[in-house]
C-alpha cells in the first residue's frame, strides 16, 4: 500500500500521522514544494514581531523527526507537477528531477497562495505575504535591519496580525481595507471597536478604499491609494485573501468549484483513489449551505485525518462536518472572534433573522477586573442560532466557543438558558453572558421583548417619540436629540408625560446597554403602549456608528 | 394576583424580577428574614481577603431599589414561619410582630443553612460559618484587627476559597478536610495539584482526618483533631456542607426527600400553589439520576425564572433542566473545574465508564506563556460523556464549559472532535484541547487504543512488561523500577528487544503525558503484541500519587 500526501502542512500532515496509526507498514510519502514541513503557519506574525524569537519554534516537525516517529516518508523541495488518476501515477519534480510516482491512494492537500491584485508595481521586492517561515524570517529581517514604515494591504485576520506584529516591532504602519471596515467578516457595531483599538496602537487605519499602484523607488516604495492619497513603505505586506492551489488537480479534470475542489463528506474528490482536504477544498457552510474555501487550520486537520480513516477503510463513519467557520483575532488588548454566519451572509442566502445584542460582564460586575464583552447574535425565527460574534477582553473566546458547541449539537437559543457554565466570581456570573443571550432570545422569540436596532435611528426618529430610561446625569452626557428622558425608575409614576408626548405614535426605548430598557418596555407595554427597546442599547448605538458618533448624539437639554 | 416569595437570594429574586416581566399589576412581595437580599454570597471570601475591599459592593440590590425598578415589595427581617396550603396563607414574624398573609402563588426559595457538626466546644465564638455579608464583615474585622491563624474545617469550595483569602489576607491558615483529599469531589489525581497549590500558598493541608473537638480559651481556640493534633487559632470557619432550610415546607407537609423540597420540572411542589427553588430543592442529577440538592447559583437563578414563567401560566414549554453540577474554583494561580459526574458517583451508579486523562497546553506551545490542562473524561462504552474535570492555569474554565455545554447538547465524545472552537495561537491549537479529548476517546472507543491506569500499577508491575518510551535522559530522571527503556523512535528497530524482555507478558507502555506512548501502542499492536498505554503518562501517574510518588519512582538504572 503506498499513500502520496501533496502538501506537508495541516490537512496533509494529519492525513499522514493518521495513516501511520492504521497502518505500521504502509508506505507514505508526503510531497511538499515548500522548504518545511508541518509549521506553524498561525504564529508567523508573532515572529514578525519578535513574540516568538526564534523562528525554529515555528517549526513543529522536520522530515527527521517524522521519519523517526511515523516512519513517514516526507520530501522537502518536491512539487506534484501532474496527476493521471487513471494510471493511479503523480508526476514529481524535485532537487534531483523529474520522476513519475505511482500511487494506491492519493490524497490533495496543496493548500492556497496568496491573492495578488493586478496592480501596477506589486511586484516590487518590498511587497511580500505573509504565508511561510521564510517570509515571516524576511520580514523579521527587514524590521531588525531598519525599516520604519510599513503599509499592510488588507485588514482582514492575518493583515491585522501583521499590522501589530510590524507595530510592536515599533514601525509606523498603515493597514488598508478596500471593504467598509477591518476584519470585514466582523459586524459593523464591532469592528468599530478593532478599528479604535488599532488606532490606539498608533496603527493608521484606512477602510473603504483600495491601493491603485505601488511606486518602486530605491530608497522606499509608495502604496497610491485610488483617492490619490500616498503612503510611503520600507515594507509592503500583502494580504488580500488566498486563491486554492489547484492547477494540477483542475489539469487532472478532477471537479472544482470557485477553484476549489469539490469533496464529499469523506472528503473524496471526484477522481476515483483520489482525497483532498484543506484551504484548496470547497465545504458547504453549516448554516448558510454556501460551497466555497474555507481557509482554518482545525477543520484542515480533522478532514485529513478522517481521510486517513477513510483510505484505510476503517471509518468510524463520522464524517466531515459542514464547517461553522468559527474565528478569532488578538488585536491590542481586544479579542474579537466570530462562529456561524453573519448579517452579509444571511442576507445572501436569504435566510430570516433577528439580531441580539449584549454587553454583559466577563465575570462578576463586583470581582476587580470586570470589563464588557460586546455580543453580537443572530437567530431564526424558529429559534435557531445562526451566527454569533463577540468583541471584548477577557472572556470572548470562551462564549463564543461555547456558543459554537451549541450549535454544533443543535441546540436553540433558548437552551442557552439552561448552560450550566461554571460559575464563580473570577470565571463568570450566575448568570452568564452565554445564559443571558438565551434568555433575552426567549423573550424576543416569545414576543416579550421588541427591538428596534441602531440601523433604524434615522426613520426611527422620524416616526416614534424616543424615549432615554438612563438617569438624568447618563443623558446629560450625550443622547438624542428630541429624545423624553424618564429614568426607568420613574417610568410607572410619570408614565402620563410618556402618552402626551407620544402623541399616538410609537414609543422606542433606549437605555445604555438595554437591560433597563427591557423593564421599561414591559412597563410600556403592560399601559397599551406600541413599544420596542434599542438592541444593544446607547452603547451598540455607539458602536454602530464609530467615529461619527458625534453627529447623532447632542449635550443639549431634551425638548421635554 | 399575589405572589409571596420566601427568600430573597437567587432563586427568589429571579422569580421575582420575572415575575413582574409578565404582569405589571401583580403584587410581588419577597419575605426575607436575612438583612440583606439578593447579595453575592459566592463573592463573600473576596471581601474577606480585602480583595473586594467594600462590602456594599456585594449588595446588587436593596429593597428600594427593587421597588423603584421593578415595584417588589421587598420585606427584610421577616421571617416565614408557617404555610396553611389549604388556606393558601403563609405566618410571617417581623420586627412589628407575627401577622398572616394570604397568596395566591407561593414560591419557597429558604435556601441552606450551614451544617453544624455536633462536636464539643463548636459553639465557639471564634467558629464562624461563611455564608451572609454579615459573616465576611465579621471575618474582615476580626483579620483587620489581628487574627494571626485560622483553620478552615472543610476543604470544599468555599473552605478552599476562605482558607485563600485568609492567606492571601496574611494569616497562618490550616485546612482540615475529613474526605482522603481536599476538595472531594475533584478526581484523586487532579486533588494532588490543588493540595500543592494550597501549600505553595504557605496553607497547611491536613486530609484524610476530621476534627473532635474545639476548646475555647480566651487567648484563642484549640481545633483538636481526631489523631489528637492541636491547632491553634484566633478564628475557626465552618464550612462542612449545607442542609437544606425546609421546616415550614415539611411542616405543611409538603414532600421532601433527604430534607430537601421535591419539586417537578416546573418547580411545583406536592402542595398546589406552591412552587419551590434553589438550595432547598431536590434534583435529579442529569448523568446519574441520583436525587440530590444542588446547591449552586446558576440552576437556582434558572428554575426561579422559570417558575415565574410557570406561576404566570406562560410558559414557554421549557422545563428545568436537570443539572450538570458544573462548578469551579481557583486557587492561587490554578483554577479547577468539573462537570457532570466524578468516579464515585459513576461507581455508586453503577454505571460503567472508561476514563482518558490528557494534558494538553491551553494555546499554541510556540507561543509565549504555553502552560497545562490536565483533563480527566469518563465516558461510557456507546460515546456518552458523563464527565470531565480539569485543572491548570488559562484555559480551564473554557474548556469545562465546551464540554458541559456538548454533553447538555448530546453530543458524545467523538463529536468533541469536530467541534470548530475558535483559534490563533494565543487562545488554543488547531487541534483544541476539546477536540484531542474527542480523538482519544475515538481510539479508546474503537478499540486502537487501549489504556491502563495509574491505579492499576501494582497488579501491571506483577504480570507485564513496562516500556518507558521516553528519550534516555528523560528516563534517567525518574522512572519506574524494572522499566525497560527504549526511545519511541527506536522502537520499530529495537522491537526484538521488547520481545525478548517480554517474554510473552503483555507489554504496558508509557511516556512523558500519553502522546508518544499512544504511537508506540500502535507499534506494539503491529507487530502483534498485548500492548496497553498508560492512561495520561507519568504525569497522571504523578499526580496520583501526589507526595507519595517518591517511593514509586526511581533514578537508578533499569534492568535493561
Amino acid at each position: 500500500m503506498r499513500l502520496i500526501i501533496v502538501g506537508g502542512v495541516a490537512a496533509g500532515m494529519s492525513a499522514a500521522a493518521r495513516a501511520r496509526r492504521h497502518d505500521e507498514s504502509a508506505e507514505i510519502i508526503v510531497l511538499e514544494r515548500g522548504s518545511e514541513v508541518s509549521f506553524a503557519n498561525c504564529g508567523l506574525p508573532y515572529h514578525v514581531s519578535g513574540e516568538i524569537a526564534d523562528a525554529n519554534d515555528l517549526l513543529l516537525h522536520t522530515p527527521a523527526s517524522l521519519r523517526a516517529a511515523l516512519n513517514l516518508d516526507v520530501r522537502l523541495h518536491h512539487e506534484a507537477t501532474a496527476i493521471d488518476t487513471a494510471a493511479r501515477t503523480v508526476t514529481v519534480a524535485g532537487p534531483d528531477g523529474i520522476e513519475e510516482l505511482s500511487y494506491d491512494a492519493l490524497v490533495l492537500a496543496p493548500g492556497a497562495s496568496a491573492l495578488v491584485p493586478p496592480l501596477p508595481g506589486i511586484d516590487s521586492p518590498r511587497v511580500r505575504t505573509l504565508r511561510t517561515v521564510g517570509d515571516a524570517v524576511d520580514l523579521r529581517q527587514r524590521v531588525t535591519q531598519g525599516a520604519r514604515r510599513a503599509v499592510v494591504l488588507g485588514a482582514g485576520f492575518i493583515g491585522l496580525e501583521a499590522a501589530e506584529a510590524l507595530r510592536h516591532a515599533g514601525l509606523d504602519v498603515a493597514v488598508v481595507e478596500l471593504a467598509p471596515h477591518v476584519l470585514p467578516p466582523l459586524e459593523q457595531e464591532l469592528a468599530t471597536l478593532v478599528t479604535e483599538e488599532l488606532q490606539g496602537l498608533g496603527i493608521r487605519v484606512i477602510d473603504g478604499i483600495g491601493a491603485s499602484a505601488v511606486e518602486h523607488d530605491a530608497d522606499a516604495d509608495t502604496v497610491v491609494l485610488a483617492d490619490g492619497t500616498r503612503l510611503a513603505a520600507d515594507l509592503i505586506v500583502l494580504s488580500v485573501g488566498v486563491r486554492p492551489d489547484t492547477r494540477i488537480a483542475v489539469d487532472a479534470g478532477i471537479e472544482t468549484v470557485r477553484g476549489a475542489i469539490i469533496v464529499d463528506d469523506r472528503g473524496r474528490t471526484s477522481a476515483d483513489g483520489v482525497w483532498a482536504a484543506g484551504d484548496a477544498t470547497a465545504s458547504a457552510d453549516a448554516i448558510t449551505g454556501t460551497v466555497r474555501p474555507v481557509a482554518l487550520a482545525g477543520p484542515a486537520n480533522r478532514a485529513g485525518r478522517l481521510i486517513a480513516d477513510d483510505v484505510f477503510g476503517s471509518g468510524s463513519g463520522r464524517r466531515i462536518t459542514q464547517p461553522l467557520g468559527t474565528a478569532i483575532v488578538r488585536v491590542g488588548g481586544l479579542t474579537a472572534a466570530m462562529t456561524g454566519a453573519n448579517r452579509v451572509a444571511l442576507e445572501a442566502a436569504g435566510i430570516p433573522f433577528r439580531t441580539l445584542h449584549l454587553h454583559p460582564n466577563q465575570h462578576a460586575g463586583y470581582f476587580p477586573g470586570a470589563s464588557s464583552i460586546h455580543l453580537v447574535v443572530h437567530i431564526a425565527a424558529d429559534g435557531r442560532l445562526l451566527g454569533a460574534q463577540a468583541v471584548g477582553g477577557e472572556g470572548v473566546d470562551k462564549r463564543i466557543d461555547v456558543i459554537a458547541t451549541a450549535m454544533r449539537g443543535g441546540l436553540l437559543a433558548t437552551d442557552l438558558i439552561d448552560l450550566d457554565l461554571a460559575y464563580a466570581p473570577p470565571y463568570g456570573n450566575a448568570k452568564d453572558a452565554v445564559n443571558l443571550v438565551g434568555m433575552v432570545a426567549e423573550n424576543v422569540l416569545n414576543g416579550r421583548l421588541s427591538l428596534w436596532y441602531a440601523a433604524d435611528l434615522e426613520e426611527v426618529s422620524g416616526s416614534a417619540l424616543i424615549l432615554d430610561v438612563r438617569t438624568p446625569r447618563e443623558f446629560a452626557a450625550g443622547h438624542l436629540p428630541n429624545a423624553l428622558n424618564i429614568a426607568h425608575t420613574e417610568l410607572r409614576e410619570r408614565i402620563d408625560e410618556v402618552r402626551e408626548a407620544s402623541a399616538g405614535r410609537p414609543v422606542r426605548v433606549l437605555c445604555a446597554a438595554g437591560v433597563r430598557a427591557n423593564i421599561a418596555h414591559r412597563i410600556l407595554v403592560g399601559n397599551g403602549f406600541d413599544s420596542a427597546s434599542l438592541s444593544g442599547g446607547i452603547q451598540t448605538l455607539r458602536h454602530w456608528y464609530g467615529a461619527d458618533i458625534e453627529r447623532v448624539l447632542t449635550t443639549e437639554g431634551a425638548f421635554a
